[in-house]
């Protein structure tokens, strides 16, 4: 797959605004207001020379160097859009094994030069941009590390190199009869390694559980020497050293090789979208459903609002109108919150589970199991970071945020997250809505998107963007919730992570970070700021 | 409940051993060695003189002294039955607030006194053990901040102070309709910050998870000042500092509140017992159990020495001949592994949980569901280390020594733990079983009992133990195990740790010790040698 350079994804999967979407959009936001797009050349041609000479186990072309240089945020997508990257690596890595990652850390190590680990390069928190600075800065992209190593059948238990991408992990596996089952929104583009390091979560974890469930041990490379975390299934000695490695975001080394644990393809899955009269009904069944333990393989409620964007989205104007006056013969009505739920097992646990959501279900008011709506969840799970671009064409800017909270907070938390947008919306349109997924016993991950027309030129429009970036984040950590559930820390959380982790709990992560790096190479300010 | 000084439990509960086990023994390892008993008095007596004065807040009584000076381990319960502690703290304190917790922590900060928090005194690998120095040592117990601060249903919360112990937190809990469902074999005595500090896990952790997935967040007072981790579902932000925490053994702080993530009581519970013709049908059928995410609530497998040995000690004999003439119609035969299974859920989730495991049962050659076994097991689940006292009395040593392994391992591992007793038995004759119990998809824990007759007085009955520990730690750890599933690493495990956790793991852990404790006052040389 050939990924386009300054947007989400592959060139041949983009895909045109349906013309019902523009309607909606006119409608809610008025006119998009359609920004210039710099070329690859023209936004390399502004970069810094490189402060590095050639070298065989690196490339310091601007093209090259321009690709590598941000991620997947708004801020940097509009950074690609504009050619206005700022600052960018002095050299891009490929290594192809250990020993090559061995040598460039040690060059890195003996000239002081910043080390950035790069996966897929979906992050959309700052994770892997370069920062101004006297240091010259190498990126390391894994992606050539992408071998299945081994595979373990009776332990169920799978060695890759840390650069694979989801969609390779996942092949390599299922010729073998295995799944990983990590299935997070940059599925197609991220890597193992990526996931790890961020503390991914991915649209299954209710069965599959969170990275942290899957990462059994590996090694990882730091300034100091190789980290060789042991895969057990279990262990009380002492502090558990892989909870450090997740979520280091690349600041104590580099996770060369990964251990996950698989287990076999399931024999039978099936995704159904049901509605509810109202997001607090929707709200209380799937709580019920998450605590009493009834093994769906994921559940995602969305609110009203995104019920109704989704639906004009995904159907015929003909067919919604059918589904609408079937919801008020059902007593749905015209705020229905829809669940998109899956099952996933052998024969007779999914016939159970069916059995037992369903029931729950609709003794919480929940009406219908369309299995047309499922597979076509099924089909776009990937699909909504593509949407940027033809949202981008239309002039208009879309990004998320997210968080997870306990069941008690959620329904004022999704309140106050969209109210702190309207906040600092002034005189911009904006649209937003909210699902909640994820699920716990203890709680959800709540997802907001928001929409609003490109203001006038880059500084503008990034302007708007810090300010609802800002309002949300605050939002999010003052309504209880942490500052991520999957998306990580990086550049942009670094200021709210303070309500979560207080200043005893950062000084300790410090001393960590300090002991492997002394020097502070590696990703620096990134996580906590470097002191 | 009152406890014995000098050996484990509560007065009322201590039993006799039946006369078929003295038969049993008798013939399995020859007479055995009864030696003689200190009293409270007479050990207390011996104790250097406390190198404190007195004070409010603290006790200097030598039998107070004597009595936290050691935990569990059998070298602690032949220090204690032979009034040989050696070293003992020079007070105990029993805060009943966080303010008194503070006071002792600023008393001990400013005297550089060392501090050994003490949960219920159940380790048996040596953690509350004060060790000889030039620093007066303060045991810090934290029986009597031993309440509920706060059930929160929706989110299925309960914060509790970390000094209680197992039945107080479910007294609490089931009079609200709850459970914390954590039941570990020491249950009746180990508190809630013991389990956190030292990684616990309970008898039906297949249910309800282990300690690590039951805490949700707490305080911990380290020399430092006060660490907060707040209790989220999940998050992405960063390392995860309860998994720091967690298994620390002291050495970061003293955790004075937990957050536990806590259920309903289940409607249902039911515990079975079956059997295989062999350990290998048993080890397939767990396994295939486990891996096919069958919700049982535990499963512990015993292999065949153990099996008999315990059927013999259970039944009566007439009831053992008509087991075993059943056995041989089943085609079980002479060598039969024993599981003991249990469900929990509501009444359709037991139904369904229960038919699939015993159609998985069957087709791995297991037979029989006995409830009255089951009932048995329920009921003395919390009994075997009463025996210890019992075969003291008769001059019988026993222990036990612990790990998780992959699957791929298990079945030689189980050979060389009981190999590696044998090879240093001598002519002391043994007495050695194992079961597997806290199955994974990824592996199991194999528990090993182990007996024989005490040699001539303290030195050499100490020195045979260090040789059966020793001989029975390298085992596990060249044979792919962690050094300790349950127990923790403590003084006993710590030469052995580095097999499971390397250099720069090891050097990672110790930077973040000295960050909270720059004295080196918390638990020195516990889980780490301190430099």
């Amino acid at each position: 797959m050939e990924k386009v350079w300054n947007s989400w994804g592959d060139e041949a999967k983009q895909r045109p605004l349906p013309e019902v979407a523009k309607t909606v959009l006119t409608s809610l936001l008025g006119p998009g207001n359609p920004l210039g797009e710099a070329t690859l050349e023209q936004t390399a041609s502004q970069l810094p020379p490189s402060r590095l000479g050639s070298h065989d186990l690196y490339c310091v072309e601007p093209g090259v160097r321009a690709r590598y240089a941000r991620g997947q945020s708004l801020a940097d997508w509009l950074a690609f859009k504009q050619g206005k990257l700022g600052c960018a690596p002095d050299a891009v890595a490929f290594p192809e094994s250990r020993d090559q990652l061995e040598a460039l850390l040690n060059l890195a190590r003996e000239h002081n030069w910043v080390v950035i680990p790069y996966g897929g390069g979906t992050s959309v928190a700052g994770h892997i941009n370069p920062r101004e600075g006297e240091r010259p800065v190498i990126t390391l992209s894994m992606e050539r590390m992408n071998r299945l190593l081994h595979l373990d059948p009776i332990s169920q238990l799978a060695r890759f190199e840390a650069g694979v991408r989801g969609p390779d992990l996942e092949a390599q596996l299922n010729a073998r009869g295995y799944t990983l089952g990590h299935f997070p929104q940059s599925f197609e583009y991220s890597t193992l390694g990526g996931w790890i390091a961020s503390r991914s979560s991915g649209q299954q974890s209710l069965r599959y559980g969170r990275i942290e469930q899957l990462f059994a041990g590996g090694l990882v490379h730091t300034p100091r020497g190789e980290i060789s975390l042991p895969a057990l299934p279990a262990s009380a000695a002492g502090p558990d050293w892989r909870e450090v490695i997740l979520g280091s975001e690349g600041r104590i080394g580099i996770i060369s090789e990964a251990e996950m644990r698989v287990q076999p393809l399931p024999q039978k899955e099936q995704f159904y979208v049901s509605f509810f009269p109202g997001w607090q009904q929707g709200l209380e069944a799937v709580r019920a459903i998450a605590q009493a333990g009834i093994p769906a393989s994921m559940m995602r409620l969305s609110h009203p609002t995104e019920t109704n964007t989704q639906l004009q989205l995904a159907l015929s104007q003909e067919k919604h109108r059918r589904l609408v006056k079937l919801f008020r013969l059902l007593g749905v009505g015209d705020s229905p919150a829809m669940l998109t739920w899956g099952v996933t097992g052998d024969r007779g646990q999914v016939r159970h589970s069916t059995r037992a959501i369903r029931r729950l279900l609709h003794s919480h008011d929940g009406r219908l199991a369309l299995k047309g709506l499922g597979q076509h969840w099924k089909q776009n799970r990937y699909g909504a970071p593509y949407l940027r671009q033809s949202l981008w064409e239309h002039g208009y800017l879309v990004d998320t945020f997210e968080t997870a909270a306990n069941w008690d907070r959620i329904e004022a938390l999704q309140q106050q997250m969209e109210l702190s947008l309207k906040a600092v919306a002034g005189d911009t349109p904006l649209l937003s809505y909210t699902h909640l997924s994820h699920v716990y016993k203890q709680g959800c991950s709540l997802y907001t998107t928001y929409l609003f027309p490109a203001k006038e030129g880059f500084d503008a429009s990034l302007a708007q963007w810090r300010k609802f970036k800002d309002a949300a984040s605050r939002a999010v950590v003052e309504g209880g919730g942490t500052i991520s559930h999957q998306h990580g820390v990086g550049e942009d959380h670094r200021p709210y992570l303070s309500v979560e982790k207080d200043a005893l709990t950062r000084s300790g992560i410090q001393a960590v970070l300090e002991h492997y790096d002394p020097q502070g190479q590696m990703n620096p300010g990134k996580l906590l700021e470097t002191p």
